[in-house]
């Protein structure tokens, strides 16, 4: 590698990024090194694969702006190429904007950033640009450094956007339902980060006004993070709040793969047709098939952490237990008990025309699924942080998971993936990309015999993958098997 | 004691039972034994104590019988102690009514007798007759033996009754609410027992056509027993209610007294204002004052075993916790989460005009609770089973148990005794016999730390005698400090 390093400013560049011709026509509104001001927005250190991709969408016209149009328009293959590898490569200092939004102001966009708002399909910014806004090298753009004034126009543009490709799918819902209000404190908040720093959650102040009332098991909602009372029941609910939100932080030890709770469970449990935990929360104790018996909601709890933590369950009365069963309870608030309410589980699919097929599904995974989960379904981390799930290979669920049943996954997905863009995938899409899904190789079924074929037999009925050999590989097979 | 035996039939009476000059007038309409024929009760086996107190009753006209007066107006004090002694010293056998009644009839006969209906005010007939309907020394008259005719009647002539005594009382609350064709099918049922047969709780067949629905937490009811599904949940549910209501059978390693859970939850949990299972369900997980700490369903469960059964806590995942758990979810089914319900806990009670007083509280119990829980508090057993609980002594709920505390007493006795009489007593009366009960010497509070003085002060409030002279004697301290 060439060790030659250019001094600019006090950013360093290796070699590798001497500007291509065409970037100086970028610098003249972005900056000399893309760092962006105003409306010219930041494109030093975005994503490779982002800055390649906006470029071909404003050459071809399917992302429009009437300033970049003509541009681009001369810009060669090579070029883009070069421009993206070139700016992508930089990473120019920013500061955080002193900015003159009220704490209110800031503090309702710190809400939206790192919670989001489900209730109106607006999953928080951090759920895809990462816990530091930063990006994803899959092409999920930084947020971070960015001015709040382009921020803000980009917001009011995706909110009458309805077109593909699918990051705009997922903004545009996300931000149909939204303020200019919100969106001016969504972009206020954003701007306020250093770089570097972590876009976290916080308790919000207590609504006292709040009012527990109860509500039809057709027609539920639960309560607002903001109804958390102080005191120790509020302590408790919020610590099993982010257990379930962050477990790989909260309760590492009982986990043994990269998964939280809330991958299956969107939006912190409170999704219907999410596997809702105020749902299950009713519903349990009940009669399982899977283990014969009886289950309380601690006993259900545990099987999660076994299967689909791939884990070692907490026991009944474990601290972190106990706080999940409390932040159950509070979010089923209202809700009757012993009646199944709707948006329990999730929702029934109906079987596909067409077999569901793995070679289909491979497909869909790459127009749909590989942006978040990475193409070799690893997901992606960010600032430490897994960010996007693994969905096969070692550190995703295991062979005893629910969600490694071709139903189930396939349930789960229509209803709510890609994340934000629930049921925009066809029955049939569904079906096949979650077929591709779970024909991969995982951990071991903790129930394993021995035998594949007997563990098949015992455990998985047609539904699963497990004992089949897909590409060649007897999936399920021990290690010395294979 | 002399040896002398008179053959009688096939029953064998000691000289001491040599019939008094009165007897033989008895006898002309109640047999020679007292054995009683249709409309002519059996007398004989009754308690010595209800033998006295019916004749002293209609002698005085207070029970009013047209036959019996005449004949009772004669008897001196002597002859109807002596009457009393004799007869109650007698036991003919008697058998079981080949009984013409449908077995529909006979099953709700059973269950009436055996669970009762308190959504009427119907205690089951076991709960004070003991389980095999035998009576009570103190004053609890046998019902085996009776013929069907005679109970039918009875049944009827409490309908119409609202004058004291206290049994009466009980009796007319008890019989208000229920029709002729339910009076015959006790009555039948009660015919067919043979004598020393237990009258057991059976489970009546699940009801498929009960629909749980959401209901209202001002105004609800938990499903009936019968509401119990068949299957897996339903075994569950069952083994939670066993456990619940006859602790001291089904979860007895749990429990270092002589108390069961329904002792304090009347109607096996069910019953509002006698602090429910299903309110205490959807209110926990809760903060506790008493542990300082959030307390989960099972914890707060462990708390009762710990103080008030005096025991060992079953873990938070033995199976009789998991059955009580599923017992209580069952029994909330409908009710809201998280909303205190209209019922829930013991009803406040406002402070008395004068001072709680033991020495006013113990006519009080003289004259409304010795009859069921003895002059000496111990309670009463019957066919081996703790039919009435011991309210102090080294067999009751400990210095721990929220009952020791006056104002918890006086709430549970205002609202819920005497056992099918609640809200019959002033609120002064409560207090004042509250004051009596808790007074008295229970075992230790397992938080004893070594001091009365400094465990009265760490978890004693001014609502227990708990370390304070009564009597002259130290309560709670240990047996060499007396």
């Amino acid at each position: 590698m060439c060790t030659l390093l250019l001094a600019c400013g006090n950013v360093a560049l290796s070699a590798a990024h001497a500007a291509p011709a065409a970037a100086q026509v970028c610098a003249s509104c972005h900056g000399p090194l893309g760092q962006g001001a105003g409306m010219y927005p930041r494109i030093a250190g975005q994503p490779q694969t982002y800055i390649r991709e906006q470029l071909l969408l404003m050459r071809s016209g399917t992302r429009v702006n009437e300033l970049m149009q003509p541009l681009v328009k001369t810009l060669s293959d090579k070029d883009i190429d070069a421009l993206a590898a070139y700016f992508s490569g930089i990473h120019p200092p920013f500061e955080a904007a002193k900015n003159t939004a009220s704490s209110g102001e800031i503090a309702l966009g710190r809400q939206l950033v790192t919670m989001g708002d489900w209730g109106r399909n607006a999953p928080a910014c951090v759920r895809c640009h990462g816990p530091e806004l930063s990006g994803m090298p899959s092409g999920i753009p930084a947020l971070a450094g960015q001015s709040g004034q382009y921020l803000l126009a980009r917001l009011q543009a995706f909110r009458h956007m309805r077109s593909d490709p699918l990051p705009v799918t997922i903004m545009s819902r996300a931000s149909r339902n939204l303020s200019d209000a919100e969106f001016r404190a969504v972009s206020a908040y954003i701007e306020t980060l250093k770089p570097g720093e972590r876009a976290e959650m916080i308790r919000p102040a207590p609504d006292k006004s709040y009012k527990f009332q109860a509500q039809s098991p057709e027609n539920f909602t639960p309560p607002p993070t903001s109804a958390i009372p102080s005191g120790p029941d509020g302590e408790m609910i919020w610590r099993g709040l982010l257990v379930f939100d962050n477990t790989q932080q909260y309760a590492r030890s009982y986990v043994g793969n990269a998964l939280n709770c809330s991958n299956c469970h969107v939006d912190q449990g409170r999704q219907a047709g999410s596997a809702p935990m105020w749902a299950a929360y009713v519903e349990y104790p009940k009669y399982r098939s899977k283990n014969k018996k009886v289950n309380t909601i601690e006993e259900r709890i545990q099987g999660c952490f076994r299967f689909s933590m791939n884990g070692k369950p907490p026991a009944a009365d474990s601290p972190d237990m106990k706080a999940l069963v409390t932040y159950f309870h509070w979010l089923a608030s209202g809700l009757p008990v012993g009646i199944t309410p709707k948006g329990a589980g999730y929702p029934k699919l109906a079987k596909p025309v067409k077999p569901a097929d793995i070679q289909r599904g491979a497909g869909v995974y790459a127009a749909n699924c590989a942006l978040c989960h990475g193409g070799d379904g690893n997901g992606y981390s960010s600032g430490g942080t897994q960010v996007f799930p693994p969905l096969w290979g070692a550190r995703s669920f295991n062979w005893g998971a629910g969600m490694q049943g071709i139903s189930t996954a396939a349930e789960f997905i229509k209803a709510n993936m890609p994340f934000g863009a629930g049921e925009t995938l066809t029955n049939q899409q569904a079906w096949d990309v979650a077929a591709f899904v779970v024909s991969h190789e995982r951990p071991q079924d903790p129930r394993f015999t021995g035998s594949v074929q007997e563990t098949r037999e015992k455990y998985h009925a047609k539904n699963s993958y497990y004992g089949r050999v897909v590409n060649g590989k007897l999936l399920g097979a021990p290690p010395d098997k294979k």
